[in-house]
Formats: structure tokens, sequence, C-alpha cells
């Protein structure tokens, strides 16, 4: 028997790791915070690259490869950024036997060393913009380890742009949060909230920092992506210029964005449940698994090859020919989350039909094998738009609208963890009481905007903005 | 004005430092060895990883992604390989502020991440094979650097598989050469050797080393990839066991192979010339260029856009309508390497034709648009076999059969350097002698073994072994 897992109500964080564990995702190392990545979590990220490099390059960007390793002085160029970053940095100090004149960081982000480059080429008017993006692994010293939530090393793509004015890049900016946005809804069927972080909560070095986020089954927020725009503040501290159509020497303008193998985790999060992973189409290495039923007898192998080679033209199919019986493979490929099962027998050859059920809410339907090639792209897209809903209609339950910190802590205490809606006047000091006082830190001010009240939710003075607060991944 | 290069005949190394800036493949960054692959760059690469990637999931390979550290006990737990990377691999001794209880090295290749990983999920002789490939970086710590030959970070796949016998290790072994070799030639158009390495060129750890070694334009040898038979040598050392059909605890068999970035260096000397880089279509990320002349009059852009649009169904296509004059553009793409130019402009739209002017040979073509479809993939293929036959001449030209190492000598100082088939008696004594007297180290014993002559080149004593010897990168 496929061996049981926690359940989620019993216990959330023990079912997490649960399921990365023995849907194979992940294995653990002897390097804390540092995990193997299994075939079957690397072929979910290899979905997940493929979609978004696409997108990347449709929107006109380049992909490049920088080093891993950055000095020490280099790093320590733009003061925010080291401030931010050095606290939680590897150090490598020797080359072979032998000691570095200097020491050299592993990459935690890498805008030091794209400013460096582009001091370098970057000359004229005519070099901008250079829209670049690189899919690396980053390292962070991080004290507490969750696989893909927060580990030491993890792999992303990192956007960098650099643009002759700042609406360029703002815009920029903006896009490529979109893009996020769209990817997530589109294909991970995972709704998510666009918005401004609060000054506390900026990238280190940027002027604004974007970021989209999602809630998770639990009802705690987890930040999907971010999207930097620094200004020409990392120009000025690393003298990149340019000279101008007016023939004039001045600085350009910058942005970062980025997302991480993180999005596995809230994909997890976000639709999985007590029989394990559930994967949105889009990104699942298989879509469709066919389990012959009765495979001894006679016709129901050939069939089932022949169903795969059908399938194979137009979605990712596995037939499990295996001897485990029908009933382990169920429960085996629902705890991988397969999206669709194809269940074959004797009496469904004769009848020149199948079974399809979806996983996310195990809905059976008799389909003539015929019919094979519409129905099965209709049930992938009813799934998507099955898992979208469910994870939208679980926000909005747990999306409170609150007007003081009293609500806020009655609500969470009555409905459970969830976002809080809720103006705030703009002092950073309120942030901070309502993160002591309710425990939901703020997470961003949407992109749109609604007035809830017309005071802080904390010290009562005029509101400036809806805040969306919660408890954070 | 596109920039001059260094003719080859003047100074190769010169040559080839100027094409890899000047053709922008790479930038040099303050971190000795470690280099910026710009976009030009890193598309060969992802065209290289595309076409490999395909051929190993197609011999039943999956992606995987271990950690980038290695803790200094694991690195050491097998005595060869240990005592072959330590001296130089980079040290992490710190991570934030805190010192490490133990040094992790970033992986100089992973076999050890991959034992430790075999020892905790396989346990059965149904867990065999695994059959893995990563596609990551990694880091040595090389005292001499050289873009994409020799560099202290470089990109590269290691394929690391694991089998219940030694014959399916062996076999695999082998497969793997023949997908690289395949690779080489079908596209990359480079000619490659197939042969086993002597003991001492094996890779530390490995029972057996395979490799294969092309011919570079100046006459010296590349590896340009390897394959290793492991035995159960790292088993042994790791301790992963199976329970084997009979229910007995035995220990399996492992390989690993892999490729890196310096095939685009093998790309570079192999088919380059005095104009700059000449790319096989198969990789090259502008595979036709398109030139409008005397683009202002009507028509000539809109014709130039229609055929990009029309191009862009079959090929890898870019139109480059820039102020530059065509002369510009023509230096500029021959730089570059673009397998195929079109050049259109009012006389040949009148005419309904244009031409076709192929890098390597200048060959010109004058085609009906209407044929264009059929005319661009002829077209490539003819640079594809273009290039392999002229690699290949080089190749047969520079290779010199000798019986003594005075006829090595002599041979090297007449005809300059290249591959030296020579027999060997086995004796290291013998090889290391033949590399003193001549300045040429064996590369591989060829898998097409033939007798060239019935004594040692260097002993006179029975020869075993038909050997190429030549100067490396």
């Amino acid at each position: 028997m496929v061996e049981q897992i926690t359940s989620m109500d019993v216990d959330f964080a023990k079912w997490y790791t649960d399921v990365v564990k023995k849907a194979e995702l992940i294995e653990y190392t002897s390097v804390k915070g540092c995990m193997v990545i299994r075939p079957y979590g690397y072929a979910i990220w290899e979905n997940i690259q493929k979609s978004l490099d696409r997108r990347f390059k449709e929107t006109g960007h380049e992909n490049v490869c920088m080093p891993m390793f950055i000095p020490e002085s280099l790093l320590a160029k733009e003061k925010d950024h080291v401030e931010g970053f050095a606290p939680e940095v590897a150090w490598v100090t020797h080359g072979g036997e032998e000691k570095l004149e200097e020491r050299l960081c592993v990459r935690p982000t890498s805008e030091t060393l794209f400013c460096e480059h582009y001091a370098n080429i970057i000359h004229s008017w005519r070099d901008l913009p250079k829209l670049y993006n690189q899919w690396v692994s980053v390292v962070r010293w991080e004290k507490t380890t969750r696989p893909f939530l927060r580990s030491r090393e993890f792999l992303w793509q990192e956007g960098h742009t650099i643009h002759a004015t700042a609406e360029e890049a703002i815009a920029e900016t903006e896009r490529m949060l979109n893009v996020y946005a769209d990817f997530c809804e589109q294909e991970l069927a995972m709704p998510v909230i666009k918005g401004k972080k609060t000054d506390s909560d900026k990238f280190a070095g940027a002027e604004s920092t974007y970021a989209i986020e999602a809630l998770m089954h639990d009802g705690k927020a987890l930040q999907a992506g971010t999207s930097h725009y620094f200004g020409d503040g990392f120009a000025k501290a690393f003298d990149i210029t340019y000279s101008s159509k007016e023939n004039k020497l001045v600085h350009p303008f910058q942005t970062s964005w980025g997302v991480t193998t993180r999005l596995i985790g809230a994909i997890i999060m976000t639709h999985g449940d007590d029989n394990g992973l559930v994967l949105p189409p889009a990104v699942a290495p298989v879509q469709v698994v066919i389990i012959p039923v009765a495979m001894h007898k006679e016709g129901v192998l050939e069939k089932a090859n022949e169903l795969k080679e059908k399938l194979s033209k137009f979605c990712r199919v596995k037939l499990d020919d295996s001897d485990n019986s029908p009933g382990w493979k169920f429960a085996e490929y629902e705890m991988k989350g397969v999206p669709v099962r194809l269940e074959i027998g004797p009496r469904d050859i004769e009848a020149g039909q199948c079974v399809l059920v979806t996983r996310h809410d195990r809905a059976k339907e008799t389909v003539a094998l015929d019919d094979l090639e519409t129905a099965i792209p209709r049930k992938l897209d009813e799934v998507r738009k099955g898992l979208f809903d469910k994870a939208t209609e679980n926000r909005e339950k747990r999306t409170y609208v609150c007007g003081t910190t009293d609500e806020i802590i009655s609500a969470l205490n009555e409905k459970g963890d969830g976002f809080v809606k809720a103006m705030w006047c703009g002092d950073p000091a309120c942030e901070e009481t309502v993160k002591e006082k309710t425990g939901v830190g703020s997470r961003c001010m949407p992109l749109e905007q609604e007035t809830v009240a017309d005071t802080c939710v904390c010290c009562g003075k005029p509101a400036k903005k809806l805040v969306y607060w919660g408890k954070a991944y």
C-alpha cells in the first residue's frame, strides 16, 4: 500500500513535509537547508521554466549567465544592498590550498554582478535598454529551512534590466509583475494579489518593490514573486553612465525581478489535500496516467499501449503497467497529484470506452475512446478551472475586512489565519504595532486600491492606503 | 566599421580571445577565471542543451538537481576521488558571520553527492537502474584560465547512473560516449575520435574513462566529452547496497559522463576563420540574417519583413533593419558566424529573387523568393556538411602515423601540431617518455584499433595498443 500521510488538519507543516517526501519531490542531504530535487520535482520546475522562459523571450528578454562568485568589495558597493545581504551569504575563503586575497561570496542575488557588467558594456543610448535574465541557483544562509519555501540554496530566475529613463524602468517593473501574476493564475491556477511592498519590506537597494501574494490552504500568505525598481541608485554606486542623444553623460535606470522553486511549495500548499499532491495540468510532469484494470486479460495491455501512443500526441501521458494492484496505483498517482486518471479494463474495451477520474474532485466520467482527443483537453481545462475556483474560494473565505486591531484579533481567532484587509496611515510605527498586537504583518499595498475605512487600523488617524496583512511563510 | 581581429596564422591564441570578445560571447569579470556568458554565447549553449537534453531523455534519463555544496568529509570518502579534486576546489568556511563546523567545497563534480543520495533511495533491485542527469555549473580553481576552455566556473551537464550489473553500467558508459560523438558530428559538424583514456589519464575514482577527442584548427587536441565507468568502487566507499532478486545484499555499479561549455570553444577553434566565428546551423542563435540593400527605397523593408515572417516558420531568422551600412552588416554577421546571409534590394524584388551567401565559403547563389522554403534548409544542410568536411580534411592532413619518437618530432616540426598515431606497449613509463621527448601526450586509445606497427613507439617492445597522441588544450 501507499504509505499514509499526516492529515492537513492535524498538522499542516507535517502534512507538507510528508507530501514533498512521499511524492518524491525532494530528498534531504547532509548539508542542512540544501536538498536534492528529485526527477518528479525537477520535472515540475522544468515545466515552470519552459513556460516562463517563453514569456520572458516574448517580452524581449535575453538569457545570460553571470558568475556565481561576488568579491566582497563588489558586494559592498551599494550600501543598503550589502547591509541587507552580507549577514546571510556563504563565504569562499580558499581556492585549493591557497587562501584568497579577497573573500568571495556565493551570489545571494546578482545585482552587483550585472552592474559591473553594465559598466563595461554600456556607453551610449544605443546600448540601451538591456533586458536580461538568468536561470541559476543562489545561496542565502538561512537559520530555519523548509524544502522549497526557505532553503539555503534555491533555484530561481533573476531578470535584470537597464533603461535610459525612469519611466521605461518603472513600466518594465510593472510589466514583469503582470507576467508573473498571469503565469500564476493561468498556469498554476493560483490566484494572486498584485501589490507594492511598504518601505520596511523593500528589497535591499530598491526604490520600490512589487510582489504577488498568494494565500495558502492554511491561511498563511506566501510571497510568490517580486519585481524591483531601482531608480538610478545602483547606477550611481557602480558608476554606470551612458551618453544620451543630447550627448550628455547620464545614469541609466534599473530593475530586477525573480521567482524561485518556492513556486513548487506554493503549488503544494494551494492545491494539495490529504491524499497528497494536486498538480495544475500546465506544469504536471504527467497529465494523464493510464491504469489498466485486469491487465492480464487478453487485449487490455495492447489497448492501453495504443491509447498511450494516441494520447502522447497532445498531452504528457504515462502508462503504469507494473505488477502493482490497480488500487495501489490509484493511491500512488493521487499522491503524485496527476490531474487525470484513465482506467481501462476488458468491459470498457468491449464497450469502446474508458473511465476518466479527475484528481482534485474525484469526479468520474465515462468517455468513448473515440472522443479522447477532445475529452482529455477539456478535462485538463476543467481541472485548471476547478483548482483556480477552489483556491479563490478559500482565499475569499479567509479574507477579513477589519477596522481596528481588535477586529483583526477576533477575526483571526474566530475564522483562522487569512488575509486581513485594513487601512493604514503610512506610518511605519503603526505597521510595527499592528504586527506586535495581532501577529499579522503587512503583505502589500494592492495595486487595486479600495477604501474600506477612513482611518488607520492602528492609530485612527486619516488612512492613506489599503494594506493586505497576513502571516507569512 | 567592424573592428579587425588578429589573424589566426599570426597568433592563434590572440585570434581566439578576439573572437570570443568581439562576437560578444563573453565578457570578463573582476573574478579571475569567471566570465559573463553574454546573450549570443548563452543562446549557443541553450541550443546545445536543448539538443542534448532531448537525446538524454530519449535514452531514458531524468533530470535532477543536487546541491552545490559538498561537506569535506563526504568528498573524502573515496580516496582517489578526493586526491584528484581536493587540490582544486573552492572552500566555503563561513555562513554569514558564523564559522562553519565543517568546511564545504563548491562541487567540482557531483559523484559524492549522487552517492549519498543513492545510499538513501536505493534498497532493492526494483530501484535500479537510476539514469540521472543534471545541468549545473561547477568550480575548479585552475591556475591558468581561458574563456570556455579552462575556467574556474563552467557550465556543464553531468550524467550519473547506477545499475544492477557491471555489464549494464559498461553498456551505459559506451552508449553515452556514442550519444556525445553523434551529437558532435551531426549537430556541431565536428569530427571526433572515440577512445579510451590510458590509466594515467583516468578520472579520479574511475575504473575506466572514455573520451571524444577533436582536433582544433591549429593542430591541438581538445577533449570534448568524457564518459566514466566506476565499477562498484564508489558503491563500496559510500556503502550503497541493494537486495538482489536472489535476496542477497550486493553493491551496484555506476557511471558518470559530461560535456561542458568547452564545446563552444571547440566550435570556435574548429570552424572559425580570420573573419570571426563560423557557427554550425544546428546551434547558431541566428541561422539566417536578412540584410536589406537600399533600405530607404520603397518596398524594400516591407519585403524584408515579409521574408522574415515567412522564414521564421522554419528557421531562426533575424532582420537587421538598423541604419548601419550593408557593408558593416556583412562584416558584423560574418564576425558572429551566422551561417547564411540573405541580401535583398530593389532589383532583386523586381526579379522576385534574393542572394544567399554562405558564411563558411562565401559562396553566393541567387534564389527565387518562392523557392526559399526549400532553398534555406538545403543551404543550412550544405553548410553543416561543408563544415564537417573541412574539419575532417584539416584533421586528416594533420594526422601523422609514426613508428619512433624521432619520427614524431620531425612530423611535428615539418607539418605542425596534429594528431600522432603511434603504437604503445602499455607501459606508463613509455607514455611519459614520449611526452617528454616529443611534447605530445597520449590522448586516447581509439575504440577502432588498427595496427600501424608491431612495436612500441618508445621502447621498441611488442605493441599492445594504437594510441592517438597530441598537444592538449
